[in-house]
């Protein structure tokens, strides 16, 4: 077993290498030009009525001031890290500076993607509501919108990821590992931060809204009247839209940097070039996906969209099957590395990425049957609530218990099964990596399906703003609106799949790159994996994801708080409002989301960044292995635990308002309520960010772990560990005091005593 | 660093030893003898009216019922485990004998304290509510009847652990560890059964009859028109009595197994002694403890309590500290074994031991800030009542996992405090162990404190049933039960504590007994440590940890369902019920509650069995070291998260009925009455019983690793081992899959619809 050397392979790549990547490259701007073209055929659907515009273009301006403000809040922070990063040991200067570079290219390549899911979601949300007003074949057309904005989002996400990937294996060949490193990192850094800002906003505004409007003043969701409504709508575009689509991009761009920088140990050359061809031929049927959607007469929107999924998903290993025995040699010998194995590196490698496509079409199916109304989950937690919310909040626990364990063993089966391919564990590690990147030929599709959700839920809160919507149109929009929420459980159960692929073989490579993979020599540091104190570490990783998750649900109650305090004010203030005859102040209300998720964000991201310092430096490259276990074990049962039990209630909450169990203004009814409020924060807040804190915590780890080999080493001055180590943990418990110490709870302005029910 | 020799160490025991284990011995049996006099002195106590009597007397009678059918039930299993044990590798005839033997008294002894404080509880509460309501001195009275009831269960499971454990040694001496190993499993295995069992019959009773009674009917809590409540009354002995008790007594059990098994490595024939004088120092500081409780006029009970805890910690630490130093050498050089280290015996010892019982005290803190009513945490849950039940759970929910996380960080770091005092691994191991026997001393005052709870429980429910309590002693009763729910929080984190601390060190025997530790010649059973196929069992450890919870709290809401039915059958058949003129029939439902939590209790039960048997077996030793590492640290995190956000609740609830916020009847108190009801199954089923699990898993590991690593070895028969694991998780299965065929949930059996709050 040959120790992996993850550092400059010393790699040299022939100009037939040059060609593919460059190849590589031309389908990526492809892609984005696809993207455009899409784009185009988006923002020339009609756009309704000028009050209808009005509307979009108050939630237009509230996002767009979002993200502008959250960019510059970050960009300070992108700044530091740019720095840091330059003192972390580096082969060569040129690698220290690519590195660097390039963590700023993949922060701003992430924001980009979220800034135009934004962009293009706040003006497809108005076309879609349009669209569906039309008398004639209104739903296709709705519904040919919706899709079509998801695809321009998809098409953006997989071409920049595919791009900037290729750009670096261009500029940096054999060097190309540690500063992908860099890229991941900051894709990885941009989207958590944007998971969790635009989390916290979108929950805090629904909620607020929910118990001003719904629970209090009893007027409906979406009522003009409500000053958090237009906050309520740019929480959608900036937290579903714009952070799933940095998510998205960022969960492409790991999984495709594990991939190359584990490729080139495993296969020599052609192990750098083999991950990029995968995710290439995946643009190609993402493409067909996206233009072969189209629902069938009478045929359910979600039909539909698996349908174009299971198609492109059969092309693509199709293909990949063939570019692996067309591309790949049967035998390692052939290979230009030093790695010896008796086995097939085509066919090692088309399997795994079969496993990888396979993947993706279990948890498309497993999250459709836990989250879906039409299966036995939902309806249970449906009927619990006969007997009222604690049974609806306990059954609803359980499904997501359930499913979180099940979705766990399939995608541990898919990790063992890659790994088993190769008895060589450089090669496993890769074949694991390789599973990842036979995901990402779905990504495109799920990015089309994901992006599909906020918008129709856009569309519907237009439609009823303006009152300027059909019946049969807003009939169509809560049709779309419904298979949205199923889209985005799946997406969230693809996105856990990527990070747990990414995240082991990041592991691979850290554990490998920390010296942890232990030759004879070594036996101390052996042990050290097997000790109590790795066990610690593994205890502390499980831990800030329990951390992490509650910090981000808290979050979301203090900043719900203080939007009912602000709602109240503006009713009390100005009684016009009520009446209708008063605009109430919307921005006051967009304003207050914006300052507290910003202020929000800063806790658990701090938490991410600096966890793995602390206990890397202050415990040990042994114990921040078991640290990353820990987090990628529990953060995979965690975030499915609350985006599918988050989901079920949702979905449950519809049941009822179907005319089962009572039916809407039912007890059943206020008990199912319950439950979707308590599932809100679970997951669009904490659940979805795990994903991308999974692959912070894994590439800090990555890049600090020359950096603790180093500083651990007798003749090393240990003192320096030590005061990290300290001021990590400082800035961490100084983090959560500060936050600790705001307005604490809803509860501190309470105008009135609310009844049970939050919508 | 040497291998560490878990197999016949070949110690033999010079007759200075024997004296000293034979002292041991006679200290248990004072603790015994001390239990009978303290129980005299509770069975001496006045019984109050006949009416009164005639209630306890119903209670007694089902709890014994239940008890004894649940005993049968076990009893083929325990045999099953008893014969398959002989099957297991040993060293000698001997040991395998003496290995399935003392797997039947551990299991004996288990059952046996269980039956216990069943026993005793279902008279004392009858006692203590007699108590209440003399005039003169009741307060004192009823507090003195209730914790000596305390006393006699908790000097009897110091007692007969010490007892058990000193008996292995005086009989086997070098060949102890194995057999002690059987001994901690039996102990473990049953206290799970009951955990497990009784957790769910006490919450199907309690919801079933809150459901029914203070929801549908509108009738009091222990109402005696209602047929649940005697059922009710039954749960709470066979649940937070007699299954804590077992609890307790296994971790008392294992923690010490844990220490004698890691001893002897460490500190040779001192080592093995030295684990059993600290608990025998133990027995007599918690002799002092239960009779110095004794609340000074106007204080309240818990500060009495509080007090003759740290009282007695202290004397431990202080006996404890003079024991090491006067038995201990101060140079390992001294002691008879293999291991040389530069250290100080006496000092490491005395350490480790001090860092236990201030474990101990850390966690009685912390506990009673994040579930006492009169800090923050439950008062924040309390507040956000105001804005109705979906702010409750998530309030709850981030109480929850904010104190999980401040635990698992204390445990971790005395683990890791533990394990720095030394160099050497096996001496660092032993350190944790000895932690754990420092936590050990604690434990006679903790059981007497968690007895305490489930006793004033059901005195009061004997003088609410019987109305023949005066005013003043129902106040007295009402403010014990307070008291008794922080005291059984509080137990569960210490037992939770103890369960990490005895698997830590069990962990570390089962990764250096299955020869995962790694000598220079055999660097690919190292690397197995990092491959992702560990990682893959990490994954499957955490999520066994989800699936058991689930599955708890799912049996729970099933049999809940049941009894919703027959309480309604009964009002429907019999209207004499509701006039108070016909006696409902209370057996009737004491026996589906016996039946369903049996029949409930069979799959979470094999899944803990079996899953490490499957991985074991079908993964190998690395991945299964994985699994244990990734259900210790989530199992952790979870049973704190489930005990404290359940505690949260309780007293949050409380509060409001206390007066605030609206107080009892307003919005805000169905609000809190919902949290309630959530975390019933929470703290009560699923939470505790993960401390036992977490042990026999741990156990059971251990227990298969040499086979395991024999059937591994190249020219052992594979397929044997596929075979093994194969029907490991096809037992599994089936038992899931038969579990979700039952009556599925509550809403089987709605006769009308329900509204939204559930006590």
């Amino acid at each position: 077993m040959s120790r992996l050397q993850l550092a400059d392979s010393g790699l040299t790549l022939s100009g037939g290498d040059y060609t593919i990547v460059g190849v590589v490259a031309v389908v990526a701007i492809i892609a984005l030009a696809i993207a455009f073209v899409l784009r185009k055929e988006v923002l020339a659907a009609g756009q309704g009525t000028p009050k209808m515009q009005d509307i979009a273009k108050a939630v237009q301006e509230g996002a767009a001031a979002y993200l502008n403000r959250q960019f510059r809040t970050l960009a300070i922070f992108v700044v530091i890290v740019f720095v840091l990063l330059f003192f972390l040991p580096a082969d060569s200067i040129g690698e220290r500076i690519g590195r660097s570079v390039f963590f700023i290219i993949g922060a701003v390549f992430s924001a980009a993607i979220g800034y135009l899911g934004m962009w293009l979601s706040t003006r497809a949300n108005l076309r879609v509501a349009a669209a569906a007003n039309e008398s004639e074949g209104g739903r296709e057309k709705a519904m040919r919108v919706a899709f079509r904005t998801g695809g321009v989002v998809g098409m953006s996400t997989v071409g920049l990821g595919l791009l900037g990937a290729s750009l670096v294996v261009l500029s940096f060949a054999g060097q190309a590992p540690k500063v992908l490193e860099g890229f991941g990192f900051g894709a990885a850094l941009l989207a958590m931060f944007m998971r969790v800002g635009g989390g916290i906003f979108t929950k805090a505004a629904d909620v607020g809204a929910d118990l001003v409007g719904k629970v209090e003043q009893n007027i409906p969701e979406d009522d003009p009247r409500n000053a958090a409504t237009i906050a309520d709508n740019v929480g959608d575009n900036v937290g579903d839209c714009a952070g799933m689509a940095a998510d998205l991009f960022e969960s492409y761009s790991v999984t495709l940097v594990a991939a190359l920088i584990l490729g080139s140990v495993a296969f020599g050359s052609q192990g750098l070039l083999f991950p990029l061809i995968v995710p290439a031929i995946g643009v190609l049927t993402a493409v067909i996906g996206v233009y072969i959607t189209k629902a069938r007469p009478g045929e359910n929107g979600l039909s539909a969209i698996n349908r174009s999924f299971y198609i492109s998903a059969v092309i693509s290993a199709v293909l990949c099957t063939i570019a692996a025995f067309a591309y790949l040699p049967s035998t390692f010998a052939k290979l230009n590395h030093g790695i010896s194995d008796g086995g097939n590196p085509a066919l090692i490698a088309a399997v795994a990425v079969i496993i990888g496509i396979v993947l993706a079409a279990i948890i498309l199916w497993l999250t459709g049957y836990f989250t879906g109304t039409e299966h036995k989950p939902v309806k249970t937690v449906g009927e619990t609530s006969l007997t009222g919310a604690a049974t609806v909040i306990l059954s609803g626990i359980s499904v997501g218990f359930e499913s979180a364990v099940y979705t766990a063993i399939v995608i541990g089966a898919a990790v063992y099964g890659a790994f088993l391919l190769s008895g060589s564990v450089a090669v496993a590690l890769f074949a694991v990596a390789l599973a990842g990147t036979g995901l990402l030929t779905t990504v495109g599709v799920i990015v089309a399906m994901d992006t599909f959700g906020p918008v129709s839920d856009n569309a519907q809160g237009i439609a009823e703003m303006s009152g300027e919507v059909s019946e049969d149109g807003a009939k169509i929009l809560t049709e779309l609106d419904a298979v949205g929420n199923t889209t985005k459980a799946i997406t969230k159960g693809i996105a856990i799949a990527t990070a747990v692929l990414a995240a082991t073989a990041l592991f691979g490579s850290y554990v490998n790159g920390a010296g942890l993979d232990v030759v004879a020599s070594n036996v101390n540091a052996a042990f050290a994996v097997f000790t109590p104190s790795t066990l610690v570490g593994l205890i502390i990783g499980a831990a800030v994801v329990f951390m992490f998750s509650g910090l981000a649900i808290n979050a979301v109650t203090r900043a719900a708080g203080a939007i009912v305090f602000e709602v109240r004010r503006q009713f009390r203030d100005n009684p016009g409002i009520m009446d209708g005859t008063v605009r109430p102040e919307y921005g006051k209300v967009v304003d207050i989301c914006t300052r507290d998720s910003l202020r929000e964000l800063a806790t658990p991201g701090l938490l991410a960044i600096l966890a793995p310092i602390a206990v890397g430096f202050g415990l040990g490259v042994g114990p921040l292995a078991g640290y990353l276990a820990g987090a990628i074990a529990t953060g995979t049962l965690m975030a499915v635990f609350l985006a599918n039990s988050g989901g079920a209630w949702d979905n449950a909450k519809k049941l009822v308002e179907d005319g089962n169990h009572g039916g809407k203004g039912s007890d059943a009814h206020a008990a199912t309520v319950i439950g979707d409020t308590v599932g809100d924060p679970f997951k669009d807040t904490a659940g979805p960010a795990i994903n991308p804190l999974m692959k912070v915590m894994n590439l800090v780890s990555v890049l600090i772990a020359p950096a603790i080999v180093a500083l651990a080493a007798p003749d090393a001055p240990q003192a320096i560990r030590i005061v990290i180590s300290i001021a990590a943990v400082v800035v961490i418990i100084a983090a959560v005091v500060v936050s600790k110490r705001r307005s604490t709870s809803i509860a501190d302005s309470p105008a009135e005593t609310v009844a049970n029910g939050v919508g």
